[in-house]
């Protein structure tokens, strides 16, 4: 009998009325002749509800705890689900990560899974039974109870996917489908039927918040097909697959923003060796991740500027270790911009078709967009500009591609 | 190092407040110089909106989901509790039932805890940890949540207690001890200094609220003595513990009272060998708890009447039960009675002191209170009486036995 996976988002199951419609689904895919085994998220607000009486607790609450505390919401959202199956005449069980030993590493509140156990799952299944798991959570090798971050839930799916063997992970959330850019801010924007694993990366990555990143990386890793579709309509979504002839005929398949973004440079570090690294390893001993680097070296003078992007949250930290290496090293000046953005185009046809770059570093000049930084990557061109330039980057960035139109 | 548990009731973690001054105490004990283990209750009122949820989901919910739902509310306690003591400079860590194996039967919602592995706990407690554990719920063979039931944090207490060899199991709960009677109804009761598992064992069954039953056979059965007393100050409750000499020399330790009674007498009931088994095989199929049972013969007219008590709850099936098996059987009448309660005397002294049976029922009589039925045991003399007598009962019985003056 073929399998799928579904996974419903918090939004989905808000409340009991949600979960209802849930339910149907998930017997009407059991009508159609599927074993089905179901992840939920936690009801919509009740992650953030947990964390905030875990913070009224203590500022930094231990993080070991907090997972504990955080996990109950799919602890209740997935039993509450496994109520309604029951009581609609179908048999259903829910199970916690520890139940099915869904083993991660132990970083707490952003855990990786390491590995699964399909048994109790393949014999419910084989009895007939409906199979409800919690998503986002895990155990460690400790037995402690650990999370997986925010989306955590699509990871939970598709490693379920990836175990069983099944034929397709439905992703159920509350937009319907991976668009081409933000349909909020360009109303041109187009669901795309399909998208490769390494495009929806990239797209995820850089903002488009449908799925979590690792959900991708683990469903490229084991080859499970991904269908991100909405729980509020009937309507097709997206797939996600690996990459396909048709997929490469597509210059680019989407425009991404992030606003989270803010720029540090340095400016006339005098040029030893060893300066950067120096540099980014301060950072990086903060825990702060890096996103662009870019070193300009002027070789007559013995100078070098050093610019880079950090998420706008980190960035008074990294503004304060920039400040005290500067006078350390011996730098001219210490210049911070919170104000920018981030936009990329994405698309497997880079690959193959040259120009994209220029084509894009066209559009916005037309606009009078003046370009920041630029980084580039094999499927995926990012420039950093003022933020205020945003919404009108990505309306003709959008425009000078053509991803309005159908892909033929 | 001595060795306690501590076990706070809902009331004593209500809210974050609540939860800091249990923290304080606790730290204080562990300043005292003894290694400490908490279990803790859900905060109060969180059991019941869970419960509510669930029903809200299907009005009778799959009890092994519910489980899953009623777990949270001890598993958010007690996490929010180690987050406050490690935020306070003590390290702590909380563990569910489940991690600590808290094995149980398979009863979901009164499960009966079978074992418990105290391995991780002694290493915790050897590495100066503070062990906060969530009560209320454990883990069957089939590694399914359990929960046991309404105070079951109390037995879970003692359970660990017993397994740790702990040498006091503190009981936090809204009162002072064990009252000679309910203070509500008689202002004359009085805070006893200790009582015997036995008196406990009758008094916590026939309705004073303060101990679960089963955490009280526990505690007999291995012999851990229990201090029940109040988080909300600092003065000294109850003990309960061995019976000894001192007890035996009070003819009686309390009155207990319980509104939660209904009454069927079926009359002129055929009397063939048989009928009384037939009758209560029904009933105890139907998985209703007959209390009190009476039958008087009347071997002339070959007649006998039957008599018995249950709990308002079942009073409708057991009558319908009862008049359903009363046509069948060719009894005369059913009659009904559902404004009856149950008044007791329990102590340890009546093993040896003769005449507290006519003592109370002069007491009774001398009020004009009618006895519709009487149950003795060895330590227990109960009478069921109109429900509206109830509190003059309670409050002559108190006064005949002097039970408002010390003990000497």
């Amino acid at each position: 009998m073929a399998l799928i996976v579904q996974k419903y988002g918090g939004t989905s199951v808000a409340n009991l009325d949600r979960i209802k419609e849930v339910a149907k689904r998930v017997i009407k895919t059991r009508e159609e002749g599927y074993d089905v085994v179901v992840v939920v998220s936690a009801m919509a607000g009740e992650t953030d509800r947990l964390l905030n009486l875990a913070r009224e607790a203590a500022p930094e609450p231990d993080e070991r705890e907090l997972d504990v505390i955080l996990a109950t919401g799919e602890q209740i959202s997935s039993a509450l689900l496994a109520i309604v199956l029951n009581s609609m005449g179908y048999k259903a069980k829910s199970y916690l990560g520890h139940q099915i030993k869904i083993t991660t590493d132990s970083f707490h509140g952003k855990a990786r899974i390491t590995s699964v156990d399909a048994e109790k799952i393949f014999s419910d299944l084989h009895e007939g039974r409906i199979v409800v798991v919690a998503g986002f959570q895990g155990e460690d090798e400790r037995g402690d109870i650990t999370t997986l971050g925010r989306g955590g839930s699509d990871t939970t799916a598709v490693a379920i996917a990836a175990v069983l063997g099944a034929d397709l992970c439905e992703i159920y959330t509350d937009v319907d489908g991976v668009y081409t850019t933000d349909p909020n801010i360009c109303e041109q924007a187009r669901k795309l039927d399909r998208i490769s694993y390494d495009e929806m990366l990239e797209m995820a990555s850089l903002g488009t918040k449908v799925l979590q990143i690792r959900s991708v990386e683990f469903a490229k890793k084991y080859g499970v097909t991904i269908h991100v579709r909405s729980s509020f309509n009937e309507t097709k979504g997206t797939i996600v697959c690996e990459e396909d002839t048709e997929m490469e005929k597509a210059l680019v398949s989407g425009v991404t923003y992030d606003k989270n973004q803010a720029r540090i440079e340095i400016t006339k570090v005098p040029d030893r060796p060893g300066v950067a690294a120096r540099f980014f390893d301060a950072i990086s001993a903060a825990n702060i991740v890096v996103d662009m680097i870019i070193q300009t070296a002027s070789l007559e003078e013995g100078y070098a500027n050093m610019a880079f992007t950090i998420s706008k949250t980190d960035f008074p930290r990294a503004l304060g270790i920039a400040r005290s290496l500067a006078r350390e090293l011996g730098a001219k000046d210490v210049i911070a911009e919170e104000d920018v953005a981030k936009v990329s185009m994405v698309g497997v046809g880079m690959r193959s078709h040259s120009g994209v770059a220029s084509k894009m570093f066209r559009a916005l000049a037309k606009e009078g967009i003046n370009i920041k930084m630029i980084s580039t990557s094999e499927i995926k061109i990012s420039c950093i500009i003022d933020t205020k330039y945003t919404e009108l980057a990505v309306r003709s960035l959008h425009e000078a591609f053509e991803l309005g139109k159908e892909r033929k």
